[in-house]
């Protein structure tokens, strides 16, 4: 079993060596990167016979996988001998110019927010259809919200989310209205029509204040964030519970914040 | 050349998939995690021949690795071409509990302390003979520190550094006793002797003012962290300009967060 399984994955190997277009699933590499996809927000810790499940894969094939991804650091196990995502690879992902490259030259300009509203502050970033939370300051006495930090979240329902659609390349923007638009209170834009008034909306104003679209408590004002080369990178929110402040009394803040991390990147063309 | 390289990677796969204990750069698996640790804070972009030269493996190798480590979003390329570690990465390396699942819980108890003292906060974990910061909130005007999210220091010149020895397992402390102590001013406890004093101290106190061991013009306080198990898991401390507070005046407020945080985290032994 040990030998078809890792017979095929080295055979497999040998023959997709130059061809990197290969469909995933396929190669070693793609083994080690379906072994790190297994674990989610929702399954931070994963046995060895789930883990290979969830991959995919012979359990001699997660379990050496497993060992050597143990070895590296990118996997630990916790108390009960569970596998979960280890420091090493934590460490090196916090390499990441998108991810806390990003966050850092964000920080002083959140907490600045932060101290404004004393609520939840956000910092997020567009990946595919969803918004990605780089950052989030939060009170402990802030309204709940669904979101955490390395979280998605479907860009059209937030603040940040509608502000990263409204500036994204317009052929991502036709994709998004043409797919499904989930819907999560009866104020959620969940219509194309709407949608696309709402990203104009965004682009004329230059800020959005996203009402009660995730929890009938909550709304969040969000503007852009631009990099050296003029291009929104991100998105700023705060999320305050509704009527405490008023919305409109958070968007000079959370514009000030977004322009002024916009300045510092311009003047930061080379910072991570 | 491909045929060499590739050729070579592969038979190595085949002789060892069975003994995952193999030294690291011998499997396909270990070769994917050197492409990763090519990556530094210092080399956050790199053009191929670089990650082929600091992986240690021929060009061919390197980009069929790369591709597929691309595909999946563990990389990505900058303006210029280099590349660069990919968000798909951090956000997978999100879920380290050890990462920022710990920063989660720690999060509202360092606001807390940034608010009393609007320098740098600071939350670390022990890793090997460093400290690992997992993160830092900084006013715009702190006091310069050398740490970053993500960076590692060595533990006996740091705060949160003796806090984590301090408590280390004996063989732990008496390794890093043993090793070389590196100096950063004259204020840096570089003798095993002192420093196991100074760990004495930090044991028998419950936290520690580390003076001016990094820089002459900066002081940390810092104070233990433990999880559900009463064990020390991280530390907390306060960065601030020499003289201003008076870091005693701090140790209130850090022990506070810290034994606040612990309390937390008694209370919520499943958290990630």
């Amino acid at each position: 079993m040990t030998t078809t399984g890792d017979g095929a994955a080295i055979h497999r190997g040998v023959r997709t060596r130059d061809t990197a277009k290969e469909p995933a699933g396929r190669t070693v590499t793609s083994r080690v990167l379906s072994v790190l996809s297994a674990f989610s927000g929702e399954r931070r810790r994963l046995s060895l016979s789930e883990i290979s499940r969830r991959a995919g894969m012979p359990l001699t094939t997660a379990h050496r996988l497993v060992s050597e991804l143990m070895a590296w650091g990118a996997l630990e196990r916790d108390r009960d001998g569970r596998y979960q995502i280890g420091l090493r690879l934590w460490e090196v992902a916090a390499l990441a110019p998108r991810g806390l490259g990003l966050r850092e030259a964000a920080m002083p300009f959140l907490e600045d927010l932060y101290e404004a509203t004393r609520q939840h502050v956000q910092l997020a970033v567009l990946d595919g259809p969803d918004v990605l939370y780089l950052e989030r300051i939060s009170s402990r006495d802030a309204v709940g919200v669904h979101s955490r930090v390395g979280g998605r979240f479907p860009a059209h329902a937030t603040g940040v989310g509608l502000v990263l659609l409204a500036h994204a390349p317009p052929d991502a923007q036709e994709r998004y209205l043409a797919g499904p638009l989930a819907t999560f209170t009866d104020r959620t834009i969940a219509d194309p029509g709407r949608l696309r008034w709402a990203l104009a909306d965004v682009r004329r104003n230059g800020y959005v204040i996203s009402d009660r679209q995730v929890t009938l408590d909550a709304v969040s004002v969000a503007a852009p964030v631009r990099d050296a080369a003029d291009e929104v990178v991100a998105a700023l929110s705060v999320v305050v519970r509704l009527g405490d402040p008023r919305p409109v009394a958070l968007v000079p803040p959370v514009v000030a914040a977004a322009r002024g991390l916009s300045r510092w990147l311009l003047s930061h063309p080379d910072h991570p």
